[in-house]
């Protein structure tokens, strides 16, 4: 290609300060070094948790930088030594790398790789501790070893998924956060077995996604939970069978769940980040056996707690990330069940738009109606 | 028998007040009703429960009572409608019952029969829910749905394990509570495989039980945690590899094992029922992966807390009781794995007493020199 090698000029949105509008700027990207891949991104959505480090209350958020963790795009270029994926290849940036070789990818236990953890939780690249965006000479740091709020990007190879050139982008870019993360949560951490009762809090995308891997695996039951009532009518078409509104009784909500159970469900999800919710989570399982995942990222600093009597008594309190999905080896394999109609996508995407319009798809965010919105990222 | 169907008038410790000691009385002791066992107890030992139970802190305890819930003896008469065991039957009572019929029972996932809780939690027996030890007609409660610092006791039939009759009353009257607790927790509940790394918080016997069941399951680490380092030289005999006093740190002992074992151990047990404990056993396993297993009862009302982020990056919080173990249905074997010599038992006792020398018994068992004392209840 004729960028390659070459610093390409290209837009993206950039997080000058926390909470302040992101702005459209023409940034400098580098070429990708050793072990690096340069992607063209074309289509990115917008996840909470990009959301959560640009309000500034991310401690380990770091301005200015380039947000965006949930894209999918092609390969423009690649760094030495990088073999498995080559220019023109589709991919999935995955904020989750995967390099078969470290501990944690050895053990056979986790999908927490550690290779690039700490460059990535400093917005750099390992190669060399900088990063590969810039404007006029001031660098831009990356954010979750992503970026994909910008028209090109620089990831680790171990974090670029190779997938079927087939697969559409503009859907398939949810696949690197949001539904894997809660189809794996079902699939992989709590491993739901047919005939559970399952209870979801929250009914935002991850949740609905709950509520899905939910259905496929059989469950029962599955309960949603969630403030806002609105929000019913859509869960009912993710599998969501029946709906408990906390408002609508005087008892804590665990309690409204055990006594609706007969005892408590089987398996449990936080799928908002609210440590009191969390706490309810675990307490509407059941004693024996009952087992709660927190999927949903707390404030920094905030804590769970509960009696320990409750963990005593057979409860399990785990947590997923990325839904214990294997980013590179297993993001293909979603897709290719997308492609065979065995998991949905299309359904999570409420509005498509440019990246132009980002600070108003952030605004959206935040509205009960909308669910996941997908931007073009070049006209 | 020829006291069968009748009132037996035998010696009892009775705790007539929280922390006031016990009374070595002559007490009535009801014949069985249906459904129910009356038991001969030859050997009682002491646990921490009791204790808990006996200080008032425990806001389910009710006095005045008959502690007591790590014994043995033969069955001396059965209510109507009891199949399973029969005058003259060796038996250990179990506080955890087994009932095989209940959801709990049927459900494969838990030991926690819910068949006679409701009464054993209330001090009574099913049947009546009243008591059937008394004293010149004044009702004592049960504890535990065991009571065994009694000559004679009553438990109901889901409570009781008929145990090989060559087995030394003296010695496996250790399995109705710490030797399976500690086993099951590792075999069980944490499910320890060759090669890990455990830590165990807490050398009292139920440590020294899960070092030796760690062992046994292969661990190539066990790191004994206390605060007593005369504890550590017995420590090594039952399975304790290293040593670690946190009061040897000014960092926390969770940071301390982390380091010492490059990013966390993969099993982690609380033996002592302390909640700041509880935290640091969990936060002291290695991401990904590592599984904290409370198996101590903390004191009513406190709770255990920690970031969230903890289990999100994959560590475990679990808890145990009777180590999974289901009562009748196990402890016979855990009785002929202590006949093969496959397990310890006379290792845990280091004291013997009579009944009579309750009080001084229970003075012992805080000391660091004693694990488990057994006393003798009839002459």
């Amino acid at each position: 290609m004729a960028t390659q090698g070459q610093v390409i000029t290209c837009k993206a949105a950039v997080a000058y300060e926390p909470n302040k509008p992101l702005v459209i700027e023409d940034i400098q990207v580098a070429p990708p070094q050793a072990g690096e891949v340069r992607i063209k991104i074309l289509f990115t959505a917008l996840c909470h948790t990009d959301a959560y480090t640009w309000s500034g209350k991310d401690p380990e958020g770091l301005f200015p930088c380039i947000l965006g963790h949930e894209a999918a795009g092609i390969v423009e270029s690649v760094g030495e030594g990088v073999t498995e994926v080559q220019p023109g290849d589709h991919v999935i940036p995955c904020y989750q790398a995967e390099c078969r070789e470290c501990k944690f990818c050895k053990s056979g236990k986790t999908n927490l790789c550690g290779k690039v953890r700490t460059a990535t939780g400093a917005g750099v690249m390992m190669n060399d501790r900088k990063s590969r965006f810039s404007i006029n000479g001031k660098p831009i740091y990356h954010f979750m070893g992503t970026s994909t709020f910008s028209q090109y990007t620089v990831v680790h190879d171990v974090s670029v998924a190779k997938i079927d050139p087939q697969a559409p982008l503009d859907k398939v870019c949810l696949l690197g956060c949001g539904v894997p993360t809660g189809l794996g949560a079902v699939w992989n951490t709590a491993k739901v077995e047919p005939g559970a009762i399952v209870a979801i809090f929250g009914l935002g995308t991850v949740g609905l996604v709950v509520a899905e891997g939910a259905k496929s695996a059989g469950a029962s039951r599955i309960i949603g939970v969630d403030i806002d009532s609105k929000k019913f009518d859509v869960a009912k078409k993710f599998g969501v069978t029946e709906f408990v509104n906390p408002k609508d009784y005087d008892k804590p909500i665990q309690q409204v769940l055990v006594d609706l159970t007969d005892g408590g469900v089987d398996y449990s999800f936080e799928c908002i980040g609210n440590v009191s919710v969390m706490r309810a989570a675990l307490e509407c399982c059941h004693k024996g056996w009952g087992t709660s995942v927190i999927i949903g990222v707390a404030a920094s600093g905030q804590e769970i707690s509960t009696r320990p009597f409750q963990l005593v008594t057979g409860r399990v309190w785990k947590g997923t990330a990325f839904g214990g999905f294997k980013s590179r080896s297993q993001v293909p394999w979603l897709v290719d069940k997308y492609m065979k109609k065995e998991i949905k996508i299309d359904e999570y995407i409420t509005h498509n738009m440019t990246i132009g319009e980002i600070n108003k798809a952030f605004d959206l965010m935040h509205e009960g109606g909308c669910l996941r919105c997908v931007l073009k990222t070049h006209e």
